[in-house]
């Protein structure tokens, strides 16, 4: 008899849904990694270097020293009071370790907490966020997740009914939006960004699409945001997010904010503001392997409040270290206490170093024959655009591929630097563009500008029309 | 204008979907122990016992010390080559936690791992099961996962296309099933446990339910079996699991086999074997917080299996200290090593008293008027029938609740012991039961016998017929 699951048999909305940034360029890169380690010298190049997801930690950032001693402690509380303990760790990591573990209930790591997280650790994300905002934040609101992608699948999962119902959502976009409402059975509704003017977000733009989906017979629940931009690292000016709050407000639309880069902003000039009025928010601080992260949802009644309650409750609760984690990143060390200055040390190196290496791969990519690239104001990308000379979209043609994936595959097959073919985020239809991290420690980024360059030389040679 | 999100604009999946574990004895529970903490002896009970839930650190079970020695390690490396460490951890938690980072690429926990966790830990698990087994396993069939919840979810949006896609559940069952079946839109399929025969898996009742299902259009495509079993405790024998996978063949279903509590067995005639060849399983150590779980996943095409990873990746990876607990699970300390006779004594200091308290609550509860318990030969659950005198199912439905939940909201009120109704996991219609956990201190058993047969004494007096 036939085999019970096959593709023809499995949920087609699973078929249906696409995530590049872990898609084939990801596994051809992997398949080159194992070539490398059992014959290196097999390639023209002697690393593969994972530009294509935001994972700082893989490419050698080290994590704040501080954060890691208060997790070890909290993972470990019996050598608490020894005093090695003392020779090993910061004192305010100890008090701080004290602290957390007081509020766990029973003080146990290892159990099951609150659906939404432990009410104590809420309590001082909801301080986190009062201070930055200056607004009260309801720790109630609160909901600590395994990382942003739980927290998307949930809103999805509560408000899609059917593929009548619609997301607006930027394009480029980062595809866990469209992943998330492929999976749940709903209609991804685009907004084009503006690339001429900064992949600016014109309301003019929403009004226009929104109008759209609803000739089509679509009902346009909620709207997406990403600020600071993925892929497109820019950072909203304070009067565009009152406009997007007023037409959310106006439309009837839940507003989506994904805030997870706030505290990757790059360029003097701008400033990141929450959308917490009427939006939920996440927290990030590269910890991506620890999946903690945070989501505040706020203007809810309290009957659909409870049924996200409900929703979380089915998980249970996201694991206790992110959820540490997620009220370190909202409490770090302050003024006065022992490990403030190397926090704030190890804090600015890393952002500022970010800042360096946005600006030189954005010159890099600007220097291209045929690209252009938009600053990186925020975030952790780049999203530069690729003219491709007609010759080489034949041969993509032929080898049945996306130009942009094209270009993408011999990019890496070249140099080994692995970047993701703008059509897994979405752009204007004709345009072509991949997404870059500007996460490679900084010693290597001379390197990766050289390679690219004479790749690009090459491949425009080779292309030319 | 009408508020944007209300019950009638969710989706309704999400509506009907329920999950007991959490549900509203749990929020009267949270009520009483508010109150008791802003007015100590309010209540005519000292303390809430969460006996709802399978959290045994949450009752003051304690981690296995060398688990939480090497997640504090690898949570903070860099003490790892000071000499006060030497004096503070085991040698083999300091040799395996060298080991783990050198499996993890970049040694780097913060990162995202491969989609389905790292292959080093991948590894380390399936030689656990071959050991385990005697059967070889692939570390690419296993997806390491947030605990065994998001594992679930993942094969339900695999599996159920609309709600003519059926899933074989036992009644009663773990409401994890019934919630994501809801939730997935699919159509949950009964067969019910034999309680006369401790809650016997009857292979004529499968293909009963299986007929039954077709005759109404539905397609059944998989059959659940919790063994040991939740809520009721008992462990199938090797024949019986025999007839399970051949019946499985026969009918072309994917067996979807939760074996989370493998070690938890506590009778010597009994021995747990796993339902590998064509199963997926779920590893477990009662660090429920940590969030780790792993997933094996075999007979299925290569096509199917890429199906799978992606919905995996759109999640990126489970928390990585949730999988270095699953290798540790499935590798623990061995003959020799420093910390194998503490490790060995800590494990069965808590499974002989696990033994003990299931004993001693199911005597207990046989002991009560109109009650009768089968055995807790396995899990962590005791899963007693109350017969309820007509008078309390009268007084029940005047208060709009299902018989055993207006039960354990008594017991709940008097004594501060949280227990789940039946009707949470089902149950023969009719019948009623709680779900009872074994989990609370031993020196706290006693109190909670007398607690229990006093409440039970009063309130069979009140409502005799």
């Amino acid at each position: 008899m036939a085999p019970p699951v096959s593709l023809d048999t499995i949920n087609p909305k699973v078929l249906e849904c696409e995530y590049a940034v872990r898609g084939e360029i990801v596994t051809l890169a992997q398949r080159l990694q194992d070539e490398l380690k059992a014959k290196p010298g097999s390639q023209p190049f002697d690393e593969i270097l994972y530009c294509n997801i935001g994972n700082p930690q893989s490419l050698g950032q080290q994590p704040i020293a501080f954060f890691r001693e208060v997790l070890a402690l909290c993972d470990h509380p019996s050598i608490l009071d020894k005093s090695e303990t003392q020779g090993l760790f910061s004192a305010d990591a100890i008090e701080r370790a004290w602290q957390i573990l007081d509020q766990i209930p029973g003080r146990a790591t290892g159990a099951y907490s609150h659906s939404q997280g432990v009410k104590g650790l809420r309590d001082t994300i909801a301080a986190g966020i009062e201070a930055r905002d200056g607004f009260p934040a309801n720790p109630n609101d609160i909901f600590l997740t395994d990382g942003a992608s739980p927290a998307v699948h949930m809103m999805m999962q509560l408000l899609i009914r059917s593929q009548k119902d619609g997301m607006l959502c930027p394009i480029p976009q980062y595809p866990l939006y469209s992943a998330s409402i492929a999976l749940h059975g709903g209609s991804l509704v685009p907004y084009y960004l503006d690339e001429a003017t900064g992949w600016g977000l014109e309301i003019s733009e929403l009004k226009k699409q929104l109008e759209d989906a609803k000739s089509k017979g679509i009902t346009v629940r909620a709207l997406v945001v990403i600020n600071p931009g993925n892929p497109t690292g820019q950072v909203l000016a304070e009067d565009n997010q009152r406009a997007i709050v007023e037409f959310c407000k106006q439309e009837g639309l839940v507003l989506l904010a994904d805030e997870v880069y706030q505290e990757n902003v790059y360029v003097p000039e701008k400033k990141f503001h929450s959308f917490k009025k009427i939006a939920r928010s996440m927290g990030y601080y590269g910890e991506c392997g620890k999946r903690g992260g945070y989501m505040e949802v706020t203007g809810f009644s309290p009957e659909v409040r409870e049924q996200i309650y409900k929703v979380a409750s089915v998980n249970l609760c996201s694991n206790i270290s992110g959820q540490i984690l997620a009220s370190l990143v909202m409490s770090p060390p302050k003024v006065g206490d022992e490990s403030y200055e190397s926090y704030s040390a190890e804090k600015d190196g890393i952002l500022s170093s970010l800042a360096r290496r946005a600006k030189t791969l954005e010159d890099a990519f600007n220097n291209l024959e045929g690209v252009t690239c938009n600053k990186a104001e925020g975030a952790m990308y780049l999203f530069p655009r690729i003219r491709l000379p007609q010759k080489a979209i034949k041969a993509a043609e032929a080898a049945k591929k996306a130009p942009d994936a094209f270009y993408c595959q011999r990019l890496l097959n070249a140099t080994g630097v692995v970047v993701v073919p703008g059509s897994g985020f979405g752009q204007v239809p004709g345009t072509w563009h991949f997404r870059c991290t500007i996460l490679p420690q900084e010693d290597k980024i001379p390197a990766i500008v050289s390679r690219l360059t004479e790749f690009h030389k090459s491949f425009m040679d080779e292309f030319r029309d």
